[in-house]
């Protein structure tokens, strides 16, 4: 059995000093990080991009499959993601966490070594924070700074008429992995020494537990001299983040059902829980991959770079946001995406 | 009776623009705020101050005495408290709500309207934010984005032997206020047509519920060209803070019993509660207060200030840290202060 120490042992300045000594910091920008009223940063000539993100437990996470580190790195990179979706670098993050007593020392030290490991992955500096007890359960409250380059930052509202769109990696495999974490939950509810076997489904389980946030997209595009005219990172699913963008920017969309990316994986999951597959890359979300416009001109630099897939075009706005099936038949995009409070 | 509408009607991206529409932005330093992946900021050539605070119900507040507009109002302003106590100005919040069912849409604007107050009294942009459902309770996580000036940030780490230590207002008026409040809930609980009689104790129940940051003291400083040599808020109590200063700063201090300020109001209610009144003062903690130190050749500026009081002086590190009593005995302060997780 594993050591458990009560938060109460140290208290919450003694938790908060524990979970961030030797925090080394790694960005010029960083002046002042934890231990003071508020971190002091210098963005010199830089913009500063700021995104926060609210998890709690029960609603977000489920911690009876989810291990703590994960959820650390999870809870992180998800709001790295905000900021390589506004064409930015993550540089700073504050981490408050509410937690009952059913949490030790320990599980409190596996989440920050989760937290700590995205920020070495990705070269973030985390400055600050709150600790907490909770009544019920854990909160995790990330936010996130970031810098941006004057007239490089991306927003959503840029698209225009005939703009090419593009996806990274694939989607849909977070939402099967938590298909498949979900159901061996039901069926094993109970069995203490039960081991799921999950071989052959490794990428679906990585995809919802470990995702990455694309920085090596924004660095590509970069080195190419391709500057988005739109971007987002899909959290809530394609389509949701579609008309995000049609939305902001007034303008329509066409995207084809055959262009959309999938995991070979994904696809064997649905055949297997007898979903719609095309549903499932559509509304799964948790994907973080980036969605963005580009100039019809940068046809060809997209077409070249690997890890990125061209699925549509920007239309006029009175013409809709609508899926083209393989039959050529249309469906209006709809934001069936995940929701907590419907 | 009240109107109640259903989150469910609105989801959570209709319950956030419902929230945050018309929000009109007041700080050149906000280029873009709710509604991309990240607010887009331009602190130009000054320095960005990042703090964060987490409340949940039933750890931080009761909401069976607390109105929703005044916890909103009390959450922003704890947040901009943090940053003044930098030297700073706030200028931007992003504000992430967790809630359950039991809230209504009317409830979120009730919260929202206190937080919008807030920003408005302070001159503050809301940039951004999350709204989650959640199991129980309410959440709120906010997060403040301040600016600083090069050379004028005030940390917790400069005082020096002989510097003059400070406070602003007076303290332990916010801890009685609770005092009072649990005092009500507790002998009227079950009596719905009860109106509790607070006359004679305003200031106390004003100082717990509405809360202000003191602003007006760093104005005053600036005014005055008096720049602390160590700075932070009152938020633990005088005790916990005044131990931070001397530990980040490596110096002893003393203070005296007969110079901390008190109002009139908490005297009587510690007479009436059997309280010791310099307890509550040391460590009766959210007053919200500042307490900072100065250099010695400022003695003559601060001690001519309204609304602050020189209550001690800093030493050398080997005397520790003492509260001179009025009968010129020593104690040694200790952090007693409100701690959630012991």
């Amino acid at each position: 059995m594993s050591a458990r120490t009560e938060i109460a042992t140290l208290g919450e300045f003694g938790l908060i000093r524990h979970l961030t000594e030797n925090i080394k910091l790694k960005n010029d920008s960083t002046l002042k990080g934890v231990g003071d009223d508020a971190a002091v940063l210098d963005y010199g000539d830089k913009l500063t991009l700021v995104t926060t993100d609210l998890l709690l437990e029960g609603v977000h996470f489920d911690l009876t499959y989810v291990p703590l580190k994960h959820l650390g790195y999870k809870s992180a990179v998800v709001n790295f993601s905000d900021i390589y979706a506004m064409n930015g670098r993550p540089r700073q993050i504050t981490v408050s966490i509410g937690l009952s007593k059913r949490f030790s020392v320990e599980d409190m030290e596996e989440l920050y070594s989760g937290i700590r490991l995205a920020c070495d992955v990705y070269g973030v500096d985390l400055v600050g924070g709150d600790t907490s007890a909770s009544l019920t359960g854990l909160s995790i409250s990330i936010t996130c700074i970031g810098e941006g380059e004057k007239g490089k930052v991306v927003y959503r509202n840029g698209a225009h008429e005939t703009d090419l769109i593009c996806v990274s990696g694939d989607l849909g495999a977070a939402y099967m992995g938590l298909q498949l974490l979900e159901r061996e939950k039901r069926v094993f509810q109970g069995e203490k020494d039960f081991t799921p076997d999950f071989s052959g489904k490794e990428y679906l389980l990585e995809r919802q537990l470990k995702p990455e946030a694309r920085k090596d997209i924004i660095e590509k595009l970069r080195e190419a001299n391709v500057l988005p005219t739109a971007m987002m990172d899909v959290s809530d699913g394609l389509s949701s983040e579609l008309l995000h963008i049609s939305k902001e920017s007034h303008v329509g969309c066409r995207v084809y059902e055959d262009r959309i990316p999938i995991d070979y994986q994904t696809a064997v999951m649905a055949e297997q829980f007898n979903m719609n597959l095309v549903t499932a890359a559509l509304n799964g979300g948790e994907d973080y991959e980036l969605l963005f416009t580009v100039p019809l001109t940068d046809h060809e630099k997209v077409s070249e770079m690997e890890g990125i897939k061209v699925i549509g075009h920007i239309t006029k706005p009175e013409l809709g946001s609508y899926l083209v099936g393989r039959d050529d038949g249309e469906v209006e995009l709809k934001a069936q995406g995940w929701n907590s409070l419907s």
